[in-house]
């Protein structure tokens, strides 16, 4: 299997990228990996020899962090992200991990890749973190925010079968983000959803609420982009307010200088437990091929991560797998 | 002015909500307050005698926290909550307080009260906790879950009006609930709410995300109820799962315990600026008269804040004003 990787795009590209990249090819010899982006800045990171399972696909342009998605991925046809895009698309790579700009690659997934026939709208599906440290895969976190029922309802169907493929899953528990955990609660949408998610092949469990996210009240948590962007940053903002009033509180005298010496192991593994960039890369589910977005600080076992995650997937035939059942075949 | 106080709502009714009263009564004299529930369960309450200022309305009736709210309010014309609306309705309370069930009170204030002329949607309005402990005021969280951009429009009035006139904030600082703080972010109903508030006799600060809520990045907040009651829940069961964790880290072992003796009150203080029910009670806004939902689990403090709270909003004749706004007079 071929991976294509965006050696361009990240806090710590492309350094980290291609050194992530390097070693996941001396784990797994039978994957190749196609590194795409600008040559010269890419050759002298490979230390003089270049293993047999990985390739350099030159690329002149980078899209950054600051680009507006669309006219870049528009304009831009030599950036490292839509080289990476095409390839998946002409069937030269059998999927692609970027760690740029979230924007532009799902409008490299949405206008390069291609939406997968029979879905309305791709979703993006990061891993929120969990206490148990298992995760819950969310989507869609951003990539549409005006969902209908019938996207939700393929969001769901996605998201099983992301889980049960990739992470080995049986039967994964999918839960609708609302409001409280009785049926006919929240939005007209939600409502609608609800109904529809009562049919579907999959295992629902029902309405589930932002406040028991941590506890893994399910396995795939269903919401509409807007809702799960706000439900993620109010944990994120929530967490990093109480660490950061916690580092004051300890900090204040020598007393609790010395509580803070006691704590502090305890501390660093809750504050890890809460940071939903450990949990890996996000893939761009509804596609016509595997996007993964990486974190933009990923660092080189974030990307033997993705690559990991990308292998297991495309073994699993993650994508023919959503096709035929989305699809009926 | 008179004050109906739903005496039969809420975990510690009729017990703490009457002693909360009486002490109301003693430090405003000048307020009339309604005690409205079971003659036989507060008389003994009274300790014999019953200040000039403090009245007892007879209700036969009690909607309990498991009642269906619509079905209640119209089936329990008895109930004290209701006999404490219709007191409003009818003139003979200039506000209403209760602790008990928020469906029913809504049901309460659409339906006994009223919905003020050019109002489409009242909403509920809570506090936000913020880490300066000075508060958010939030709106709609929970009243009604389809909010169209007119509903949010209406919301930023009110809101903008409450605070201004009962938190003596000049020009509060409105802000709309968003993905993100640039314009254009969102869904197609907060893209058009955006444009209204641009226009609105108003202080819009423009779009805000729910990360920095704690950190006060505006005086009134607004969004729909489905996405604030996300909002909210997400940043309770962050902040309930963390001091969880917290506490079980700091149990583990003799030195960890040491630490916990000495971090203790710090701990308690920012545990206590957590907790939205810290933050007196939520206004129904938009309705004939003044509705404030407090906290089921009310206290004497609680209820006397709630009446300390509805006076000054009172005396600033804040529904007077709110329908002179709205309706351009």
């Amino acid at each position: 299997m071929r991976i294509a990787i965006d050696a361009m795009g990240g806090d710590h590209a492309p350094g980290l990228i291609v050194q992530g990249a390097l070693e996941a090819a001396a784990e797994w010899p039978d994957t190749e990996l196609l590194l795409v982006g600008d040559k010269v800045a890419i050759e002298p990171l490979l230390k003089g020899s270049l293993p047999t399972n990985v390739k350099i696909i030159h690329a002149e342009e980078v899209i950054g962090p600051d680009d507006e998605p669309v006219r870049a991925v528009r304009r831009k046809k030599g950036a490292s992200m839509v080289v990476a895009g095409q390839l998946v698309k002409d069937k030269q790579a059998d999927a692609m991990l970027s760690a740029g700009n979230t924007g532009a690659l799902m409008a490299t997934g949405l206008l390069i890749v291609g939406r997968m026939d029979g879905i309305e709208r791709p979703a993006l599906a990061p891993m929120m973190p969990t206490m148990d440290d298992i995760g819950v895969l969310a989507l869609d976190l951003g990539a549409n925010m005006d969902a209908k029922p019938e996207h939700l309802l393929q969001y769901a169907i996605m998201g099983s079968i992301y889980r049960s493929k990739v992470h080995g899953i049986k039967e994964p528990r999918v839960g609708l983000l609302n409001v409280g955990t009785e049926a006919k609660k929240g939005t007209e949408t939600a409502k609608a959803a609800f109904d529809l998610l009562e049919q579907a092949p999959i295992n629902f469990i029902g309405n589930v609420e932002a406040r028991d996210v941590l506890n893994r009240n399910c396995d795939v948590l269903i919401c509409d982009g807007f809702a799960g962007n706000i439900m993620l940053k109010a944990m994120e903002g929530t967490a990093g307010t109480i660490f950061s009033m916690l580092k004051e509180a300890f900090g204040s005298s020598v007393l609790t200088k010395i509580a803070a010496a006691i704590m502090l192991p305890k501390l660093k593994q809750l504050k890890k437990k809460m940071d939903y960039k450990e949990h890996g890369g996000a893939p761009l589910l509804g596609l016509n091929g595997l996007v993964v977005k990486c974190h933009g600080s990923s660092d080189v076992i974030a990307v033997k991560n993705a690559v990991r995650q990308a292998r297991i997937a495309l073994q699993g035939n993650l994508i023919d797998s959503i096709s035929a059942e989305i699809n009926g075949k």
